[in-house]
């Protein structure tokens, strides 16, 4: 009986990532979709065909109708964010483990809600950003670890960018106050916050200080922006997120001896090849120089993965949703820390821009 | 008679970086190193020796030698920054062409002052930024200014950094504030600011703001510092500079459409095989993706060179003096705007760390 140990997802919201999750969560080998939701039952209806799914998956004309099917162990939530703390908070109550899109909530106070929830409940909670699940995250950061090629970390720059056009900017969700409020420091520059992080282990910054003249619409949505993030022991970090070029997912991180790349973070351009790749630089590479080059040419790592990093994400969340359900283990706390500390950052970059690009202290309550 | 046709270099300094030019001029076809100059003649005598310079060039112990000598139409100054207005003013005074080391002063009225003498004299004055004359920079500005592939410049990041360890920091004349002392700033945040001028077609931004908690010494050099750079039209540049992490010369321009990146700007990594590549990415080639592959990886661009980019920077240089010389042309103003309008930026950077990280408004007088 296979089918037991796969958890059974219910999904709020026909939203075009949905699309993602359903051919994400059909390639997982520990998970499967049960029901779907969407305000319009039509519009769940259409989505359920057009994404191919089971007859026998329930299609719902409300999100609550998923929540009240006992079926459900866990509900994956791409809604507008300004919906994530009433959904996530409803759906932890209902006893549903909650995998949450990002930005997780529209600030740190917001998603204490979720998480306490979720604590109350014992059910499993992460957010949606899927590169921390690739193999290839793994082999950065052990490459970033060896302190014989890299040395000590001391300055990290992230840019993540795409062009969406006029129409997106006037029309988007993700352009509107009481959805996606906070616009491309919530889309993508979570990403960038979420790396520079993850890079220094989650150790917070002391301090953030937004770059003067970000880009906002007429109701002060964040079109363009960055900041400069620093630490007390003198590490520190910049990002720029923009909804205005050309797509870009970069992040650097420098150390005293040595360098690491990717230029595709959040989406591996060889995804469907099945493999990922970053590249290295070390001094300790000196010693291969060539004949008058100045210096090695970086290392292409390259690290192969069995699947695509947005199925690595659902197979990790139904792992951990499978333990908890078989009484195995406690829901793993690690990824309410990893949002709560990336929405901390988020927070204090906008409360950064909010007053006029003053310096704003981190406090880990 | 070929020798007519060649430049007369004299050099003032025994640097490790005048090794560097001595290689490059004996590979320019229009110039040649005839006197060189050092405080000390056992020095001057040694580094000729050891250079392999021909018995012909003259050797002296003084700086000043070298600008009697009325053989020389040129010289080469690779002093410390701090005495760079003294020599460059004397040797325009002496009517000797003036390739001078970057940074070019410890501040633009200095700077005014080297400018002010070229003009009155009539001399040649170009900054040793060699990238620039590179073939592969011809070909990345190609790139830039093509409105369907790149659109238009919205954003640069640049970040040039090197760890030359403890000793340097210690004890090396970049650490030293009446002689190199603008410290990496000078050295290598020089190129970041330049990079990013030429990006935009040196139009000077309106503010800069210094990154908080820039890394000085006790004597208030700087170790390690970066910008945000702001132009009226809502385009916008960072840079970071360095002596405390693995090397890196990237420069990352964004435009609507596309993005152009290079890794190696000021010392290209296949500078010895004849070319240098830079990468270039744009959404036009959308039309190109592959069956899975989110996006296009990035085009891979090689130029081929004829020379290394310290002989195209000799022989531009000598290609102007020669014209001069020939009474053909008056001295080509480009290179004074571009030097100057890189130290502005650059004084605007340290004033506005200085200023405990105010921003400081950069006026063109």
């Amino acid at each position: 009986m296979a089918e037991e140990t796969e958890v059974c997802f219910g999904i709020l919201g026909c939203a075009q990532i949905s699309i993602k999750f359903c051919k994400a969560i059909r390639k997982a080998p520990n998970a499967k979709v049960i029901a779907i939701g969407s305000r319009s039952l039509e519009k769940a209806t259409s989505f359920a065909s057009e994404q191919g799914l089971p007859e026998a998956v329930s299609v719902y004309g409300s999100y609550e109708a998923v929540l009240e099917n006992d079926e459900v162990d866990a509900v994956y939530i791409p809604l507008p964010t300004a919906l994530h703390v009433t959904w996530a908070v409803k759906a932890a109550e209902k006893g549903k483990h909650v995998l949450l899109e990002k930005p997780v909530a529209m600030n740190v106070a917001e998603l204490d809600q979720i998480l306490e929830a979720c604590e109350v409940n014992g059910v499993q909670f992460m957010d949606g950003s899927m590169w921390l699940h690739h193999p290839r995250t793994v082999k950065v950061k052990e490459a970033l670890s060896d302190e014989q090629r890299f040395g000590q970390l001391k300055w990290i720059h992230s840019c993540m960018t795409y062009n969406p056009g006029p129409e997106f900017l006037k029309n988007s969700i993700r352009m509107k106050p009481d959805l996606d409020g906070l616009g491309a420091l919530g889309d993508i520059g979570w990403y960038s916050i979420q790396a520079i992080l993850w890079s220094v282990n989650y150790q917070l910054p002391k301090s953030v200080l937004a770059f003067p003249k970000a880009t906002l619409n007429q109701d002060n949505v964040i079109i363009s922006c960055g900041s400069s993030l620093h630490w007390e022991d003198g590490k520190s970090a910049t990002f720029h997120c923009s909804f205005l070029t050309y797509l870009t997912f970069d992040v650097t991180i420098l150390g005293t001896k040595g360098s690491l790349r990717l230029h595709d973070l959040t989406l591996p351009f060889e995804e469907s090849f099945g493999y990922g790749t970053f590249s290295e630089s070390s001094e300790i590479d000196y010693g291969k120089i060539e004949q008058g080059m100045w210096c090695p040419k970086p290392n292409q790592h390259v690290v192969e993965t069995e699947f695509s990093q947005d199925v690595w994400m659902v197979k990790e969340f139904a792992d951990l949703v499978g333990k908890v359900k078989r009484l195995e283990m406690k829901p793993e706390k690690k990824w309410c820390v990893v949002s709560r500390k990336t929405q901390l950052v988020l927070d204090a970059v906008k409360e950064s821009i909010q007053r006029g690009y003053e310096s704003v202290e981190i406090v880990m309550e």
